[in-house]
């Protein structure tokens, strides 16, 4: 078939996600066995609609790679499409690779994206047809296995251990009792909700409690962790994942707790608003519920720089496979150093990637389920920090605890 | 009396408070005319209670001071002790100067700090006592008056800006039309809310529509704007303040009068998810409501440099202030010039800032009630800018309106 080679983007954004991009396209654009560059709109939709953008129209210069590389979310857009159910849509998509003489696809995505990949890369092969399925990781959830870890994670860690060390901060500032319930993002798996940790820095311990999705998430043993962390701490932070459940598999987003504030009105409110109800109803303290939200996955300003090298070198890294001849390989990161930090990009074959979900090891969460053991800060802590510096600042604390003399 | 200091902090936090204690502990320990320098835990309490500190035990080293500067949120404490109502509190209050020969006392907050300040001052010179009461001025809602600003906001600005620019990118990726709703603090003056207009880079556009809590709010305006907007914007971002009120002066948000401090606020939240809910219904689209939360103004990691500066001066200056005899001012930035931008730093009189209110000039304000005026942003982006540089980083955008053809 064609030399020409089209990248799309899939699933929720991330804060490097374009640096794969910008890494694809350049060495796409450099490369003498490629002819034209396209970027399709809206994730394998803007293939099936032949919604394309070529990209020397878009770039053209070293400050555009620049920029797009620093930009946060999709540029080109993405979709929650999942291919496969629709027969028609991978003749179409076939028909638009003819049409524009396309030898090289590459995907970047978490692992429904990576199943597109899988997809596609086995309709060539049983069709005969020579055009290279690529995939390039990309979920700030980190659960794509194989890979060390997926870009996007490790700057949304930081922007989580960052943002963690300074509620700390601000929520230390009263006399009182007050218990603050973070939500962080990651349905089924808790790495991000497990960052936080790496906000413990110099005297401050929160979060100190953290609930990941991994474990059966009861009220009876919430509150007695809170009955107990009270005993010696007046200014608790809870990290706690949107998708933590019940013995029973519900959601506790979705429970019922007769969360009622004083006037009457039902709580319009998710994970974290439900668990800092149910502690103020229990308890009295002064509460609070803070939801992270997108900010966690966009923060541009806050990536680690690591994070952005690597997702630049994974994009750079597919363009190199589909030009060696591979299919159906993800572009994975193999740490092959934890101090100093150091790490290669490698191929991967991307069917045993799609559709499986890495979750928290048992034995990287403590036995009582409410923390992060030592294994896993030392897992993520090298994917935050600076070379040399910690992954969050240290902050100058007053010790308030005074006795009357 | 004597010729010790003490100094306490007061109210709400901001990402550089203490970057005024900074510098007014710095100024205070190297001043030849001032004896001890003392730190009061959670406010006037800390006085009243005799919960004192001494900075000679705390502070040893440049890099002690440095850290300082860097640390969010008040690192003596806080209260929202409103002074005045309890006479045996002043009696309490002068007995512990008494004891601690106190002849200088300086307290950094917003309008009812700058109150206790007035009313101390006041009674001092009743009494004929020779004790100076300086203000240092600190509020991210920039609600002082005389000031052009109040520390602690430009870094909220620069925050908010930097953040709405990320939520844009972030909220683009999808192909349908998706109005989020981004929550910000400011009770009565819109000033933060306002300054999400610097997100407005290259063709970012957002946030589309402002509305300030000096406007009253009416839901069908609302609809309107939304309708409006939606015929050219498929990409919505709403700034709104936590404090609108409909015109009977209703607060809109969800959890209305619930809780109130013991100033008589009323403590809001919810407006930002009750404002999507009534999109989603109205119109059908994939709506957010975000609240930005505390993190709006403890994110030290992203403050204004400027900023800091400023504060820090605040703290030096007040000490000045006191050892050269004054009584009853509060620190005071006055812009000298905004291109470039500079400022100086002089005294006034804190009765006619106590208890008073700064909220956004009505003619800063567009007609329709849903935008800031370039006015405002004039003000508000040199104090978010760097030198040279612009407010907000500009992102790579791809344009996805795409017209097959």
């Amino acid at each position: 078939m064609g030399n020409n080679l089209i990248i799309a983007q899939s699933g929720g954004p991330t804060s490097v996600i374009n640096a794969s991009l910008a890494g694809a396209v350049r060495k796409a654009m450099e490369s003498e066995k490629i002819g034209k560059v396209y970027g399709a709109l809206y994730g394998i939709e803007g293939i099936i609609k032949e919604h394309i953008v070529d990209f020397s129209d878009l770039i053209t210069s070293d400050d555009d790679i620049e920029k797009l590389k620093r930009t946060p979310a999709m540029a080109l857009g993405s979709c929650r499409f999942k291919l496969g159910s629709d027969p028609d849509a991978l003749e179409k998509i076939l028909e638009v690779f003819r049409k524009k003489d396309i030898g090289y696809f590459l995907y970047a995505g978490g692992n429904d994206s990576m199943d597109t990949v899988d997809k596609l890369g086995k309709l060539m092969e049983e069709r005969g047809l020579d055009i290279r399925c690529i995939g390039i990781p990309k979920t700030i959830d980190n659960d794509l296995v194989i890979t060390d870890h997926a870009p996007g994670f490790p700057s949304a860690a930081r922007y989580i251990a960052t943002t963690f060390a300074e509620l700390y901060a601000d929520t230390d500032v009263y006399d009182k009792t007050t218990v603050t319930v973070v939500e962080v993002m990651g349905r089924n798996a808790g790495w991000l909700t497990g960052a936080s940790a790496l906000a413990r820095r110099g005297s401050c311990p929160a979060p100190q409690l953290i609930y990941l999705p991994e474990i059966p998430f009861s009220y009876e043993k919430f509150e007695e962790d809170i009955r107990e962390c009270a005993k010696t701490d007046k200014n608790i932070i809870v990290a706690v994942s949107e998708g933590i459940r019940s013995r029973d598999g519900e959601y506790i987003s979705a429970s019922k707790v007769a969360a009622h504030d004083t006037f009457g009105h039902a709580s319009l409110s998710g994970t974290g608003k439900r668990l800092s109800e149910f502690v103020r109803e229990k308890f009295g303290y002064k509460t609070r519920g803070i939801e992270l939200s997108l900010l966690q996955r966009c923060a541009s300003h806050l990536v680690s720089e690591k994070d952005v090298e690597e997702a630049y070198l994974c994009g750079e890294k597919a363009v190199e496979f589909a030009i060696s001849g591979m299919n159906r390989v993800m572009a994975t990161i193999v740490r092959v150093s934890s101090e100093p930090y150091m790490s290669e990009i490698k191929a991967s074959d991307v069917s045993k990637i799609a559709n499986h979900e890495k979750k928290v090891h048992r034995d990287w969460i403590n036995e009582a389920g409410n923390d992060v053991l030592e294994e896993f800060i030392d897992y993520v802590r090298p994917l935050v920090a600076e070379e040399g510096k910690e992954a969050v600042t240290e902050f100058f604390v007053i010790d308030k605890k005074y006795n009357n003399k």
